[in-house]
């Protein structure tokens, strides 16, 4: 009898990274004191208790167990375009937002609806690792886009020209960037928006982290603002790190109206609609907790200037890019493939970071630490882990 | 300048079909009395307010902010393998459990684990029409198996064998089925699971409405004691039905360990994990709503003998199959497409069904009727509108 047999476009994905990365760390003594997670963008302060009052109290509502519209609860995607309308200064509608559970969510979303298996897109080098699997498992190829680590991993133009010239139906970039933290300054953003619809393809921008940039940074770009944006440009978001609930699962995408057509269409089919108490309450926080969130982002600039500290006073370690959540560091170990510096920080220092190569190819010299999850305190006492 | 353009499979889809009925009801005026909307499935009656409490509960908790873990919480996956051990009567393990966000994502982490885009899976005609775009989508062919009116809709064995032969990596099927209602009995599920195994195909079976079958008709199949019933077979099932909380968006995968961690994999891409606030509530809950969800299996029994009475007793209607949760309804208008049938009954009657035409091929003398969603007195309102 012939045995059934998975897709193998699956099968031969790693199993996912977070979890293997953290198994690590089952070994480790305590020797050095309590573990240091920066493996997870997981933010490390505590969502407000006006956020979970507002969580607890729709989810005990009745008027919240029903299906939901597709594409989210309209006080949701008011609240947001309001919101994306002050960042930009531009005029977002409802219609261009389209609710996901979570950022992850509207990526895939967003790349079967813009391209089919058989196709590519093309991706920064080094990615988002969820960006490259996602990719993998439906079948859509990638092209990479150097990133120069001497200019601060800013993707290179001639490079993105390249895999447009190739074909691709999409560059998909993530700013501030994860691995590396990189903010990509709203000049670059033009010109890869201008070069994506030069070659008559989409650009996705992550902007999962965007609420950590500087407070004084300006808006982000002004994509919003170029005539026709919305024929070549789709934006995602993540609700999870500003307003610390990714175990709620809450993210959006905006775009013209016809790609949030096409995105109903994809969402209906996999999961109808996005959880919809977790949708009310933030539609309610999302006004009301603006200084709060700017608070944290003050706090995130601490958590930098402290890592920029322990990072300048630590032999052989350096940091090659940081920024608003992530830094992407040079470790000290030579040869040692960036995996196993990973493995020996978690089971003998207690640190659980991601190893460089997980991001891409040639990035064995480097680490992610994801910096915002630990306070300044004991980002201090890296200076010990680290020797 | 080339335009960018969507992906063409998912261009080509159709909106999404329920908001579209829903729709049509908008020119309904009211003189026949309150809307009657036998379209999506929603259970007629409110979630338990134990229910509503301890998903307040849940959600208010900080412990439930954070990421958790891909296949779910270790509470729930635990509690709903005791009760698929309670209902099978057979060893149910939480390794076999992925839990999912809402059942639709269970079937389209299903497809992605099993099929590649190219490939083809089988599907009943009719289908569930969610079924068959996830599969478009994806670029996963349909082979359609025969399903025999006058046997009330249940597959036809040569049919399936006919497309297992063609090399279809699985088929696909509901029971209790959407849209016909059809019950598959034990012996014709070990049939076709035998026949899966023949030909190195997986038997997915949505199990979405199990919780309404007959309380005395015993286990809804022996599979799960079949020896290496894993390497064939995946089951599907959603909480939103049986606890009333579709907007809380809660389904299950039951599988082998090794097709649960490709579930993963893909989870961790699609979404991280489902929701986190839900599940735990729905831990709890799973054990002590026993009774009350057993109530609701005979509510929802009396409702059906209504819903029969009622076409015995309607000129030209009649029911072509009836089971846990629809009815497959003949209409009398001859030639009229059912769309056009639906439409007319929305706007004049009142009352919101959906085409058989949605289903698959050939269906356009049925429509579907979600009974479940109205109570005894709502059902015999009926009488007066099909007229």
């Amino acid at each position: 009898m012939p045995l059934a047999h998975p897709n193998p476009l699956v099968s031969r994905l790693s199993p996912p990274p977070i979890p293997s990365v953290v198994a690590w760390a089952r070994d480790y003594d305590g020797g050095k004191g309590p573990l240091i997670d920066l493996s997870q963008a997981v933010p490390g302060y505590p969502a407000h208790p006006e956020m979970l009052r507002l969580l607890g109290e729709a989810a005990a509502s009745p008027a919240m167990t029903g299906y939901g519209a597709i594409e989210g609860e309209e006080a949701l995607r008011k609240a947001y375009a309001a919101h994306m309308s002050d960042v930009y200064g531009t005029s977002v509608a409802a219609a261009n937002v389209h609710i996901t559970s979570g950022c992850n969510q509207a990526f895939m979303c967003s790349t079967i609806a813009l391209a089919k298996s058989g196709e590519t897109i093309a991706l920064t080098n080094p990615f988002y690792f969820n960006h490259e699997t996602t990719l993998s498992m439906l079948g859509i190829g990638r092209v990479l886009v150097d990133c120069d680590a001497a200019k601060g991993f800013l993707p290179s133009l001639a490079s993105a020209e390249k895999a447009l010239l190739s074909g691709v139906r999409a560059l998909a970039v993530v700013t501030p960037n994860n691995p590396t933290g990189a903010v990509y300054p709203p000049a670059l953003l033009r010109e890869l928006f201008h070069l994506c619809r030069k070659y008559g393809a989409w650009l996705i921008l992550d902007e999962t982290y965007r609420d950590f940039l500087p407070a004084d940074a300006g808006a982000p770009h002004d994509l919003l603002s170029i005539e026709g944006w919305d024929e070549t440009l789709v934006l995602l978001y993540s609700f999870s790190k500003s307003f610390c609930i990714p175990g709620h699962r809450l993210g959006a995408i905006t775009a013209g109206p016809r790609i949030v057509g096409e995105i109903a269409k994809i969402m209906d089919n996999m999961q109808i609609c996005a959880p919809r108490a977790a949708q009310a309450a933030v539609a309610t926080a999302l006004p009301i907790l603006a200084d709060w969130r700017a608070a944290n982002r003050l706090e995130i600039s601490r958590r930098a200037e402290a890592l920029k500290a322990v990072m300048a006073e630590t032999n052989g370690w350096s940091i090659a890019a940081i920024g608003a959540y992530f830094a992407f560091v040079r470790h000290p170990c030579g040869d040692l493939p960036s995996a196993k510096v990973a493995e020996r920080l978690a089971k003998e220092a207690g640190v659980i970071c991601i190893p460089g190569s997980y991001f891409g190819e040639s990035q064995d010299g480097y680490l992610r630490l994801a910096f915002a999850n630990a306070d300044v305190g004991v980002i201090g006492q890296l200076r010990e882990r680290l020797r």
